[in-house]
């Protein structure tokens, strides 16, 4: 057992700690109470907690620096983008320097003939379209919350867009990595394939911080279509409206974007965006392409959605209208809030095999009518991946238990049916008693054996990803 | 130095060893040397190097209990597929067993809803796809020989396809993988994205059979499309081919393949398929979709063709004429081959942005004109991929030391555009000074943690990807 109590023991942000952080990073060295606190909680329902210090790295070689400064100390490092993850990512467990990246925030290189740019990892998501806009090209995952680059690598993002141009996963092709001994490395080239090794660049995305810092980013950019159209079609019920899915899949209809709310959430915006959408389970569609393509992809989508027992089949093409339709799905997560006012909604987000999501969806929602808060199904259907925002009182400990069994229950039955406990929040705080039930104890063993390699004394992020009940000998 | 020597010892594959194999796979145990030698050498040209033996496995249980032996024992163990591969990936270079998986070929499970298919690795693509006949889904990752899906999932391989449809990193869902003490690990769900925990899945794909032996695959499957259509397309220069293929990219043309030969490929093409192609630098190409949608693809297309010089634009809807276009695309190796009877293609494969792609094509086509054998340009240019077969006399000493410094000219300008010195061959015997090149000492070095955490003995199929003459202590 000693051996366990001094692998937890991290090095202390002492007065000495904190003088030579201070001569690397002068005044972006921070420690001051409201600063620290404000790092360490993010958009989610999870307690913050907060680091002993927050410094604001302006390079690569000042992030290493600090990974050095850290590692020689036995310091926990967590990294910081905007503060948007859902699942805990930047509560510092273990205290430790929580390392800003949102002043790199430059477009290092856009390559237009290649449809690549290389990014700081700070650059945030809206920023980054804002500049491309003259190029006819964007950078496609959207998940909502205009998070940073690097933090939507950290955590696997994904979102609306992700049924047609992939997730974070097929959009970045490589990255710049400090690992926990400030070691600096490069993952891979601007080349859109390659065969040469191990794929760390896949590694890294998703690692949620626990593996290495990311500083900076090639991503792929795609076109903007010429032509665009979008889709509201409310649906008699939930199985018919999956099934319009599945079949539009099969089809290899190449939808931009397929959205599925459910009445509750139908209702909760027109409340709060004064629409008049019918209250019933709807799908948002948008298509992209050239004219005569998307014309055809409307036909054969209006044909299918009927036949699946949708009467009314709302689409618009000019820029102001597919814009108000849209923005009611925009603000669908403000809606479900205001809905209970004073609540943080708690996101559940699983991510199962099509063929079973309707199902997958009606059992939630059985659960859910139980529960002594309200709850809406939002989801990107296109993939299989919904949430069940739960509009849970913080304050109430009995609604705090009945969400975490809700939750559970939702996680379970999509592990049951061969889906995943997470499709694009990541494993945090909140996952990771369930990353072991869906990976089993030979896959998290060499995870474990993964992390160990890269980080020996587990500073990156401590306290994520492997739960430490799970490990009796502490971190990692 | 005693702890290298000792490092390097692997067991040996004598009578006692024989037996326990014998006790587990009976009469699918095989030591003749006709036998050990076939799976000793691949379609390239390295040198064959055969192992001690060869067991044909029938399930993940028996490919574990082999890996157990082999463990226990510290023996070498390659796996086969089909032995088709490029760069010497199969040659047992300190002998050892070779575990052929190809009587494991069956499609264990098919989901049309959800689009995706479950397999052993030992099933190849082409038996895969007539199994999908019926379903009107295909898989869609086609590197020309019929490898199966193991094997191309251990080698990153792509295609003619990739442009559209991505590579196996993007094809493969899920992997059940035996690790090197026998353990069995499963990678991942059915779900079609996820975010929880490291991406093991995209680990072994690519890792060439050095951290683990993949025994079934969850691949994604796509929808055969109702409209496909042919096009082939000669330009008066490889640089304006390539710069049609950039505005074609740019403008999100969904291309189904993209393809460049160049006027010497086209020759031989003539003289082997009896056709009467222009001796051009020639774009071959196909687009499927909707009919609508395909129609103003192909209009796109011979726009811009027409304004990069190209006068003659030949194209097929008619099953018949357009499978009649695409064979001599197809039959492309075996032209080269034929135009220099006796030889053996030595295919390099280099990947560059596509901006660079013109400029590394020239560059490799001057440097191939002082070279004492023909050479030719075939490519995945959507991708900016493309091989530069050499038809070298391997009897002939200096004509295999011409080659050798042709193909690390090609690779080292690749590497000097940011490009990959394997697009999707791999890195096997033939790559592995470029490895180093391409991502430098820090990231060989995380690969090699990886490989130490995962293979602390080194059986894995040693003496690939990472150069011995690199590591001082010997494999891994």
């Amino acid at each position: 057992m000693s051996t366990a109590t001094s692998t937890w023991n991290f090095g202390q942000v002492d007065a000495a700690f904190i003088a030579a952080l201070r001569e690397q990073l002068g005044e972006r060295l921070v420690t001051s109470l409201a600063v620290r606190e404000q790092h360490g909680r993010d958009e989610s329902y999870h307690q913050g907690q907060a680091p002993d210090a927050v410094v604001y790295a302006k390079s690569t070689a000042e992030v290493a620096a600090v990974a050095r400064l850290c590692a020689q100390r036995r310091v926990p490092i967590v990294a910081y983008g905007a503060g948007t993850s859902l699942e805990g990512q930047i509560a510092a467990v273990y205290g430790g320097v929580c390392i800003n990246l949102s002043q790199m925030d430059k477009l290092l290189a856009l390559h237009e003939a290649d449809m690549d740019a290389v990014v700081e990892a700070g650059i945030s998501r809206e920023a980054l379209n804002r500049q491309l806009r003259q190029s006819g090209l964007f950078f496609p995952v959207d998940p909502g919350a205009n998070a940073t680059l690097g933090g939507m690598a950290a955590t696997r993002a994904s979102g609306t867009n992700a049924v047609r141009y992939g997730t974070m996963r097929e959009n970045v092709l490589a990255l710049v990595v400090v690992l926990a001994s400030g070691e600096v490395v490069r993952t891979g080239t601007r080349a859109r394939k390659s065969a040469a090794g191990y794929d760390l660049t896949r590694l890294f995305v998703g690692s949620e911080g626990t593996l290495g810092i990311i500083t900076e980013l090639t991503v792929r950019l795609q076109g903007v279509p010429g032509m665009i159209a979008a889709a509201v079609v409310p649906f008699p019920s939930v199985a018919g409206a999956v099934q319009a899915v599945i079949t539009i899949m099969q089809m290899s209809i190449p939808m931009s974007r397929i959205e599925f709310l459910d009445e509750l959430q139908m209702q909760a915006i027109n409340q709060y965006s004064h629409t008049d959408f019918a209250c019933k389970p709807t799908l948002f569609m948008e298509f992209g392409g050239f004219d005569a393509a998307v014309a055809e992809q409307v036909a054969a989508v209006r044909e299918i959605c009927a036949d699946h027992g949708a009467a009314d089949f709302q689409w618009a093409s000019d820029p102001a209208e597919r814009e108000k339709l849209w923005e009611a799905r925009h603000k669908a997560a403000y809606a479900a809030m205001a809905w209970r006012p004073g609540t943080r909604a708690w996101a559940t987000d699983v991510c199962v095999p099509i063929s079973r999501l309707a199902e997958c969806i009606v059992g939630a929602r059985e659960d859910a009518a139980r529960a002594p808060f309200p709850t809406m199904v939002v989801g990107h259907v296109g993939d299989g991946n919904f949430h069940l925002p739960m509009l849970v009182d913080g304050d109430n400990p009995a609604e705090v238990e009945a969400a975490k069994i809700l939750n559970a229950k939702v996680v379970h039955r999509a592990l049951a049916m061969d889906g995943t406990c997470t499709g694009e929040h990541g494993i945090g705080l909140g996952k990771m008693d369930f990353l072991l039930a869906e990976h089993g104890p030979a896959a998290i063993a060499v995870m474990r054996s993964i992390k160990q390699a890269l980080d020996p004394q587990g500073i990156l992020n401590p306290g994520k990803m492997f739960a430490i009940s799970q490990d009796r000998k502490g971190p990692p």
